[in-house]
């Protein structure tokens, strides 16, 4: 059974602005490079190998592990990017300031839609002009797939179908993955993996840039799911 | 017939150092990031979009390829890295600077190496760290396919089984190209588009970051080929 590492994007502007991003292409600040680059030593420190890398079709995990695979020197890498990754689809919430969007729906609302595992939020209108089936990245998907808003059980699914069709067949063959995530994508693959219950998948805690380790035996069961220490001796030299 | 563009990756350290590089996995140097960044924008600026990427397994066309991308906003695009595209491999001249090496064979032989078409330099050993056999990123590939010294015939050879199968379909499917190349896997492709004969091609000049442009029929006949101008004026805003 190959080893899998799942870590989720360096902090993007919108993560630093508290705004629902969604599937909004927002780029990672120079923070977000540091924590990408941190993890990428501490795994190259730590003896990782990958076989292949994974992200989303959104530009934060593709940098993220742009600047992973550059300090591991793995480069050439194979890198597959699949939209199926993106992060949850915010709907209408999608580019809205969290307090904002309080003031605007309350608070309990807000946090039914942030951590409830079926709250689905307003749907984006079909023809906003960011609705994914305009954009050229999804050309290729058949446009009853691409969402307009999604709960995170709504994003579990979507993830299943990748995580089951392009995952599991690889770990089975030994391959070593690492996986770059956004934290609704990283809650799905989560669950998918250890048999979560939807409510503690729904409040599991994603923090930017910290690798997370599993090791599976040949049934895909987790033995063991460890959080990458990174010394902060470590992040003062850098930062 | 879709649309190709070929360019090479920016100045390696090892370009500026005049030192035989072939498949060592040499860097790019800052001007080299410019130039590629300049490639992308151009080609952003006249309207090019691209189905896919295709680079070699070697960091210098990877990481070029990243910046070009990047400056387009097309990082999500699929990247194809293959070994096919590697630079030409210099054997037991890998590594020399140009001088030492005119110095100890004679100019006329270290021209012949250089610029003669079938002219094979002397062999690495093939127990030699360096050997391509040795490395991780070759591992799935028959040991046999992996060379230890060629002539730009040699290269032409591998590079055709990668160009007949991986791009000529692709094509002829209507996708968009981008290659990004080293000097002779460059060359490589040039010869193989244009039937260019053989001296000709083993003198094709091939400046680093400036896009090749071409235009093909439905028999993947040229159309035109056309070199990229970057203007001066961009290039000093930049640098």
């Amino acid at each position: 059974m190959g080893n899998l590492v799942i870590v989720r994007h360096g902090e993007s502007q919108w993560n630093m602005e508290n705004r629902f991003t969604g599937w909004t292409d927002i780029d990672i600040t120079e923070k977000g490079r540091q924590q990408a680059r941190r993890a990428g030593r501490a795994l190259a420190d730590a003896g990782f190998r990958f076989d292949f890398a994974v992200t989303s079709l959104l530009k934060r995990t593709i940098r993220s592990q742009w600047l992973i695979l550059d300090e591991m020197d793995a480069m050439c890498l194979p890198i597959v990017k699949h939209w199926r990754l993106n992060e949850r689809h915010y709907g209408a919430l999608t580019g809205l300031r969290r307090d904002d969007t309080i003031a605007q729906f309350g608070e309990d609302q807000v946090w039914k839609w942030r951590r409830g595992f079926d709250a689905r939020p307003p749907l984006m209108a079909a023809d906003d002009p960011r609705a994914p089936a305009g954009e050229a990245r999804y050309r290729d998907i058949a446009p009853q797939l691409l969402p307009l808003g999604e709960s995170l059980k709504d994003t579990v699914e979507r993830v299943r179908v990748f995580w089951d069709e392009a995952i599991v067949p690889q770990l089975k063959a030994g391959k070593n993955i690492i996986i770059c995530t956004h934290g609704n994508s990283q809650r799905a693959l989560v669950k998918l993996l250890e048999d979560m219950p939807d409510e503690e998948a729904a409040s599991f805690e994603v923090p930017n840039g910290v690798p997370l380790i599993y090791r599976l035996d040949a049934q895909m069961r987790v033995l063991e799911r460890q959080s990458m220490q990174i010394a902060d001796a470590t992040i003062s030299t850098i930062l």
